[in-house]
């Protein structure tokens, strides 16, 4: 119960929505927190772009650096917190120099540890330096100290949820609204809930560089972001959503990763989840992860997954634990012990499918369509046919039995061959756990 | 990064459903374990009341010693796992040894740590010891480490939720089947899924114990259980079920703490939780818990509450980070650094309620009860009364809008005294959080 007096002194590089929401929140809480981590934790030093913008915090005291990556090197700087972003660039830099430096890292850049959080965990690792990156995965929610701490003791088979708060904000939207996806991502845009680039939110990248840190701490593995397939919710329609409630499903984008006989399965997808499962009621920007262990069974944990403050308070967590000296593997294991697992085919998952066509409203089109699913070995759970305004044709929606991926695939690539349906089909995974 | 080749030992005090889990965990996945510890977990000594009884678990090589306490003194035991169960007697001899000796304690006792907390933290951390007790709360849910590390960066103002799975479940199925309380206690015990003696679980004071170790740990205040009003499910009936759910709500067993104005107010009740709450989704036995902060907002937590297999869990968790050589003060921030806060009153709180009334069925009752309401100044949200076949009389249910709960009480002892009421009223309190 060592309670030091001397203050941990961090260098923050990135002083955006987050980096000021750090300096606001050590200086709110500065009390609480001092007692919390046993000494005070101050800023001495901070690096961003512009100097002369107006942050709304106080910077007085602190250091101004002009290059980041000379915190590292600054005798006043204990900590760096690494705010700047992007897989590579700077922020990689600096990542390396402080770590290199005998320094620990509190990082909430998840591209950079997609991409290259193996080499430096091995550096942290070789240097016995913590690399904390709590604020990476879902923001304000303790899901990486939940699952590398809390889960520890278990075997953990799944780790699934959503970790994307534009994507469940526009789902979400699109819902409550019966709005297009372009129309409540415009909007989204225009009050700043979304990226002027959002394709890494939409189109399933960002939610792919979380998925994969999870996925190596949960099963003990090396990070494999590119073995993460990901799919995003452009394609989405709200005729989508109102089927899904009308068969008992909300659509989310889900994040899933699996290990199943050695193999690891990682993918991010539209999905349908169950109106009663605690992922489907997660609304909002909210986000929410699922950890299935063999002993503890479903924990399940929601909350705010981006913003200032929660995105601040993950990254004080992360500093009052190296303030109070807790140094572990920032896998959870030793780089060397971490299982560098074959990828598990997709073709090969067994699983219900939604499917979604739009086809000519005329006899035998039914007929051809079902019998086409039947020589593929996927057999039909229920079917709904609309009558659309648009084109005169009809709105097909069919939720399959259990069925293997390839085959519903090779049925759907057989189907949109027929002259009787217009446009790509649609299909979308069901989440029956 | 240590990775110590020694292996840790542990004794553990009690070899019931959870003893055994541990036992099996440490052994089923003592691998994992070890990586994820950098070090073996082992047992080397074990002590329980029956030492012919059969566990379904192999004790080989594990000493078995007759009296509990003697643990604390074997140069074979590194850490004391107790699992012994109630407040005083052998569990708290061993806890005070075992620390007194010189050697972590991990426990699940939650009875124990709500009367002996205070002076057990105050031993452990003269003596620079870690005392852990993530299983004592919430079973496997990481709530002592979501709130003590994960939220540590923040200002917390309220925590509550469902830490009893006996009522859960036996509130879950009066809702599934319609059934009253008495049938589906007995039900329950028949099935082992409640206590013989289930008073503790469906009185609240289980929850109490909980409560008093949240509170202190998210406010920073010392342990105060005689603090805790609780009362439990004796009293709801199906008709009160059927009418919230028309509400809006649905009746879970809440225990709640909030710090306003530098006073600490702790409460079990049962609440009406509105049904897209995620509290109010936590159905069957599982147990949540939602923390507020200033920064972080809400965090919500998830899963299975009791068990061997989730609490067992937690227990070898406790033990990861010990093996990782983490020590803190086991509430967070030093004893002498914890508040005494004062009580907050009961009466001067706000808040909407939910009332229910069996009245005569006759011309004028409804006048002078709402009469009553009025002249406390308490003003009526929504009202419905209904014929039952029963007495001939009525039922009458009613939702105020705010009102201080003086007020509400007071024209409900005014409303009892009315010879048009029988039985006494039944009032319950709307979470509108």
């Amino acid at each position: 119960m060592t309670v030091a007096t001397t203050a941990l002194k961090i260098g923050i590089a990135g002083l955006g929505n987050v980096g000021g929401g750090v300096v606001k929140l050590l200086a709110q809480n500065a009390d609480l927190i001092a007692r919390r981590a046993g000494r005070p934790i101050i800023v001495s030093a901070v690096s961003a772009r512009d100097r002369s913008r107006d942050r709304g915090v106080a910077l007085d005291g602190m250091a101004w650096v002009d290059d980041a990556a000379e915190l590292a090197k600054r005798s006043d700087v204990d900590v760096v917190v690494e705010l700047i972003g992007g897989s590579d660039g700077p922020a990689l830099t600096l990542a390396r120099r402080t770590l290199s430096a005998g320094k620990p890292l509190v990082t909430a850049n998840k591209a950079m540890l997609a991409h290259h959080g193996m080499e430096l965990a091995q550096i942290a690792e070789n240097a016995g330096l913590p690399l904390k990156y709590e604020a990476a995965v879902a923001g304000g929610i303790p899901v990486i100290k939940g699952i590398a701490e809390g889960a520890a003791a278990n075997r953990i088979t799944r780790v699934y949820g959503l970790m994307n708060g534009t994507c469940n904000y526009i789902l979400s939207r699109m819902e409550a609204e019966g709005l297009g996806f372009a129309a409540v991502l415009a909007d989204a845009q225009a009050q700043g809930f979304a990226e002027a680039d959002p394709s890494f939110d939409i189109d399933g990248v960002d939610t792919a560089h979380k998925l994969s840190i999870l996925a190596a701490l949960a099963f003990g593995a090396r990070i494999d972001f590119a073995g993460v397939a990901a799919h995003g919710i452009r394609a989405i329609e709200p005729a989508d959503i109102e089927q899904a409630a009308a068969l008992g499903f909300r659509i989310k984008l889900v994040g899933l990763a699996e290990v199943q006989d050695g193999q690891l399965f990682q993918r991010v997808h539209p999905a349908l989840v169950p109106l009663d499962h605690p992922v489907a009621t997660t609304m909002g920007s909210l986000n929410a992860v699922v950890v299935e262990g063999d002993f503890v069974g479903r924990l399940f944990f929601q909350g705010r997954g981006a913003g200032a403050g929660p995105t601040a308070s993950a990254v004080v967590a992360d500093l009052i634990d190296i303030a109070r000296g807790d140094v572990r593997p920032p896998l959870v294991m030793p780089v060397a012990d971490l299982a560098a697992l074959p990828r598990a085919p997709a073709a090969d998952r067994r699983g219900r499918y939604y499917l979604r066509l739009t086809v000519a409203d005329r006899a035998g089109v039914l007929a051809e369509l079902t019998a086409s699913l039947r020589d593929c070995g996927v057999s039909i759970e229920s079917l709904v046919q609309r009558g659309t305004a648009a084109n005169g044709g009809a709105m097909l929606v069919m939720v399959t039995h259990e069925a293997r991926e390839a085959d519903v695939l090779a049925s759907l690539a057989h189907m949109a061959a027929s002259p009787a349906v217009a446009g790509p089909p649609v299909m979308m995974h069901i989440l029956d756990f």
